[in-house]
């Protein structure tokens, strides 16, 4: 049983869903690993991680959409309103999508369905640098 | 140290949760490992997996008038509608609840709560097989 | 490789967000284990997991207002009452957050980003003993 770990490092430019998918395959790929867990965890509480449909673009601008009026920034009803308006609700979003990702490596792939794709979702409205820890356990 | 991996397939009939407790905990148990980690990881972006109270039904019921609440079939925000009504909902429910679930075995069994059920849960409204990717690691 | 487990228990007095970090760093540096997977999961349904920020304690209010004004006590939607009207939206809250969080160690320290903390999410009103099952897998 051999393990791996890598950071993956994103630039993000603005509050939108990046397609990290390649970097990851790429990454797992490299390993050589057949059959292993592969964990993708997120060291940001404004910014989050999601699997989501990669096939329709549209699908990406919908989701924020509805975050966008799920959570709308500057909502009276936050206090926490120091680092801006988007700030408490870039947190919010993070609770309510996730942190870290589960997904089994099977026959030497990512066990991803035919339109999936793993995204960062980045929620402040500012460029930030962002860091994701991966690791397999496998053989 | 071993790993086992395991397709579940689920024909779905519409939108609802669908209790898939006694196939997971049979083969975790038919793996013969007692202390391990099971991951469950769902193939798709319209149906999602999430556990839940199985003991009052009603919990089901009101858990689906509450996500058809906050995410109502054929929104005027959302573009992605080629699909259908209830697509893009789908895939906003899905980033609600969970692509990938990780629950430990411990003297044998999984460690679910009393109360707790694992549940797949179908956000279009039509018939669909889903595929769940089970694996354990462990000893 | 290794595995260890252990269970937290918890005694919570009423829903907030209740910050579990220290047991959980002090039982992972205890471990030895230099690089490995930690699991954290809840046995329960009306309580649950999040990663938040735990630097301004705001943020801790503002989550809860924001859970309370999206999921209200005592909706007329919700038929499963019998447990009170803070019930049902228990378990609603714990499936918009999580049920299970999967963080890598990485050179003998967890890999939480320098703001991240973990949190128990009590959701009930009464007071309650909660458990969560840490798993640890690695060398």
């Amino acid at each position: 049983m051999k393990q791996y770990t890598h950071q993956l490092s994103i630039k993000t430019n603005g509050r939108r869903l990046y397609d990290i998918t390649p970097q990851v395959i790429a990454w797992a790929k490299d390993s050589g690993l057949q059959t292993a867990l592969l964990t993708l965890y997120i060291q940001h509480t404004s910014a989050s991680l999601l699997i989501n449909e990669n096939y329709d673009s549209d699908v990406l601008v919908d989701m924020e959409r509805f975050f966008a009026r799920l959570v709308p920034d500057g909502d009276p009803l936050f206090i926490h309103t120091a680092e801006g308006p988007d700030d408490m609700p870039a947190h919010v979003r993070s609770a309510l999508t996730q942190t870290s990702l589960s997904i089994p490596l099977v026959h030497g792939a990512i066990a991803l369905g035919q339109w999936q794709g793993i995204f960062l979702y980045e929620h402040r409205l500012m460029s930030a640098q962002r860091r994701v820890i991966l690791h397999l356990l496998g053989e």
